[in-house]
């Protein structure tokens, strides 16, 4: 048995992932570690920026889930990893890569983590962060245009051509694999605290 | 503030909140007391029972959730309560009475429990327990046609004609209340585990 407790934070564009992600940080510091499935984008050296750009990144196959799932693995048997990084300006795998060292808990968060069997099998506790598509678009609008400095025009447009049909077909039936579905996201308190209280629970044994 | 954890269990017929509520009766004993909603079923002294078979007992109305509301709100301010007893087999409420001692942890069981605001407010915690609708009727026929010498025929006709369209009218779209939705019901290891830890670290306090 590994001494490591591997927590999926799943859910919708906009539903409170990172919030609940950022809690668990908050709570526990440094014995906490987050893994983004987004830094495991596949790596398209063979393509041109303008191919890169017409890529479906909402589509399970956009992510080297191996990748993740042989990270993890590492992590789980006591060894650092050099984790990928994506960045996003080029819209590739930047030359960087993150070094992580393993922790007693380990959050893996991303819309598709629960997309692939071997990477849910790797997971002690699966959570999916839900709310109102309604919600969700306007959190995304929100962020993408304020925090983004990118056009509401464009938001809608990828919002419609891709990230609902992906969610549709991909994120959404992955809600069933969830052992706990929680409602209203980040803002969600008493979800927030029973996901703390486990955590606390694990980590004082 | 009240010493008084007060959690909801909701969902659907066949869901498995009787599962969990059993885990949290195992794990705590004393510490937690269980309050059917079902006890507080209106009496209807006034009626024949030929006309009490044909209440709908699946509609929010069917309850005296005032006086459930009355017993919680005396159980948090440390007064014992004496609880109505429904007899099945009358169809009307009990002579008898179940006494009940206030204790730290109340669990409020039943499938329409989130209906009214007043009870909602009360709770710390509202878990929903859900499952597809078919696993749930599924697992109705087993307990009533086992459990409960029903026929098939006279489940099946009251689940068509009763039990879905309230389910659909009124305990579905109280899902939306829940602080947690619970997949899987019962089976679900990790979230009993984690309202387990919860309520651990609340007792410990």
């Amino acid at each position: 048995m590994s001494d490591t407790l591997i927590i999926g934070i799943a859910g919708g564009t906009g539903s409170g992932k990172t919030t609940i992600t950022r809690r668990l940080v908050e709570a526990f510091g440094d014995e906490v570690t987050v893994i983004y499935h987004d830094n495991y984008y596949k790596a398209h050296f063979d393509l041109t920026y303008e191919e890169r750009t017409k890529l479906n990144y909402d589509h399970p196959d956009a992510f080297d889930t191996a990748m993740l799932v042989s990270d993890l693995q590492k992590l789980k048997n006591g060894e650092a990893i050099d984790c990928p990084v994506y960045d996003y300006t080029i819209h590739n795998r930047s030359e960087e890569t993150l070094h992580i060292e393993p922790s007693r808990v380990i959050i893996v968060e991303g819309i598709l983590i629960y997309c692939q069997k071997e990477l849910r099998d790797l997971m002690d506790i699966k959570l999916f962060v839900d709310a109102d598509a309604d919600v969700r678009i306007l959190r995304r609008i929100l962020r993408d245009v304020k925090e983004r400095a990118r056009s509401l025009d464009s938001v809608i447009s990828q919002y419609l051509t891709t990230v609902k049909p992906m969610h549709e077909a991909f994120v959404e039936p992955t809600k069933r694999y969830a052992d706990i579905i929680i409602p209203q996201g980040g803002k969600n308190q008493v979800a927030n605290d029973m996901v703390i209280e486990r955590v606390r629970a694990y980590l004082s044994r």
